[in-house]
């Protein structure tokens, strides 16, 4: 079992409802604030389960409170249970408190047979080669600077062009952007559930920007349209993107494609700019 | 009163329930499908009511079945409420069954004030008066053809390039995109809800891809994130895309800005290819 498996399992305890431990190894701050993508991913483990459709074509979370590492629960309810697709909504509470809400809907993109024409460039980045290993530089960085790297960057073997990581430096680029190659550390397969860590792996685009732009910027609301399964054991390569930022208000934007170059997911989420 | 606040009124019925009247002027084809934009701001307008965070400033809705014009129920379920957001879930329902599921978090962009920072072009449009009155040709191509206008068309004021709307006489553009210059017909205000009928408002942007585009393109699911109220009395300039279809699944990306040039929302929605 894989490190993303072990710590997204999911228990059911009684019809609807499940039972889950929030690992401290997805935190974006040592001892806090566990990752909203890795959350996501818990839930939706919950959500498909026992489904026919075990992706999620298109599910958005809701982050109301940080849970801190340990035990949560999450209660499913089926909106609707049709023939491509099952709508669900879901809740994942820690200590009797709803932390977030989940609205999504799952489908099986293996039998997914519709016209498929993409108009995008893929990610605008250099070849692997000649991008770091962002994982280790992020932790020498952070050594260096004298405090712990977060978790969850040695959760994920990140390649990425250096220019893109010169913020943590004092060398942002002077765009809402980020990105780069990415497949787990531990050589586990990569799924429709990872994915959905994957569109919220990254520090924020917006640290790119200048640098008043660094601080606490928590998610409102993230939204994940998966729409293949990748290649499993390739890197993905992503680009995410911020370019409005309106009082306090922002975007980012995701695209990734798997090592074979097919789009499989495209994210948006809003958050709240650093003040 | 205008048209939209009339035909999107709600009656609390109950604690948290809510009755309205879907109008049959919104549907998209006569006597049939109500537009999924109107049916959010009509349910947005039940889960807000009562607020002191009047503005959808993310909202997802999920269509599960398509209601009939007449008398539909709206449930609301307050997620989170907080000082500066609340987070509430919704359930509109006709004759018992389930229609659209929702859920948003609310705030009050009037007192929002961030950083504001924009890095993207304004949609691509030419000069207003170079575009053509699209509602008149639209009811005149439809009465050639032999059919009724979608009414939800002449809910609008259209003004678009000649270019967008030739592929409803087999001249696509080739590429999914459309938009152009709108506001009500009747002259109304436009606000924070209007803004999530209008993220829905165009024939879907793909039909300018080519003739095999064309047909039923149902809506899994709508995100809207409202960024700012409109300048009420001028036309509002918008720009909607497809450039993703991938195994029948399609996003189409919305951009929004107000009379001033203000970007006031971004829209994204996961809907199925024609078949």
């Amino acid at each position: 079992m894989s490190r993303f498996e072990r710590d997204t399992a999911v228990e059911p305890i009684a019809d609807g409802r499940y039972r889950a431990t929030v690992d401290p190894g997805w935190a974006v701050i040592e001892g806090a604030a566990p990752n909203g993508g890795y959350l996501m991913a818990l839930a939706a483990r919950a959500m498909r389960d026992g489904l026919g459709h075990p992706d999620p074509v298109t599910l958005t979370a809701h982050f109301l409170h940080p849970p801190t590492p340990g035990e949560v629960e999450i209660d499913v309810e089926v909106a609707r249970a049709g023939r491509r697709h099952t709508t669900i909504a879901a809740q994942l509470r820690q200590d009797g408190r709803e932390r977030v809400r989940l609205l999504g809907t799952f489908g099986d993109l293996a039998a997914a047979d519709g016209l498929t024409h993409v108009d995008r460039p893929p990610p605008d980045l250099p070849p692997i080669g000649d991008c770091i290993d962002a994982t280790t530089r992020g932790v020498e960085v952070a050594e260096a600077g004298g405090y712990p790297a977060p978790p969850i960057l040695e959760r994920f073997d990140h390649r990425q062009p250096k220019a893109l990581v010169g913020w943590s430096q004092g060398r942002p680029t002077g765009r809402g952007e980020t990105g780069g190659y990415l497949r787990w550390r531990d050589g586990a397969p990569m799924d429709t559930l990872g994915l959905l860590t994957v569109a919220d792996g990254y520090p924020p685009a917006v640290f790119n920007l200048d640098g008043s732009s660094l601080g606490w910027v928590p998610t409102l609301e993230l939204t994940v349209q998966v729409r293949g399964r990748p290649v499993p054991d390739d890197y993905l390569a992503t680009r995410f993107a911020t370019t409005a930022i309106t009082a306090g208000y922002l975007e980012e934007d995701g695209e990734i494609r798997d090592g074979d170059g097919r789009l499989v997911a495209l994210s948006r989420q809003l958050a709240l700019a650093a003040r």
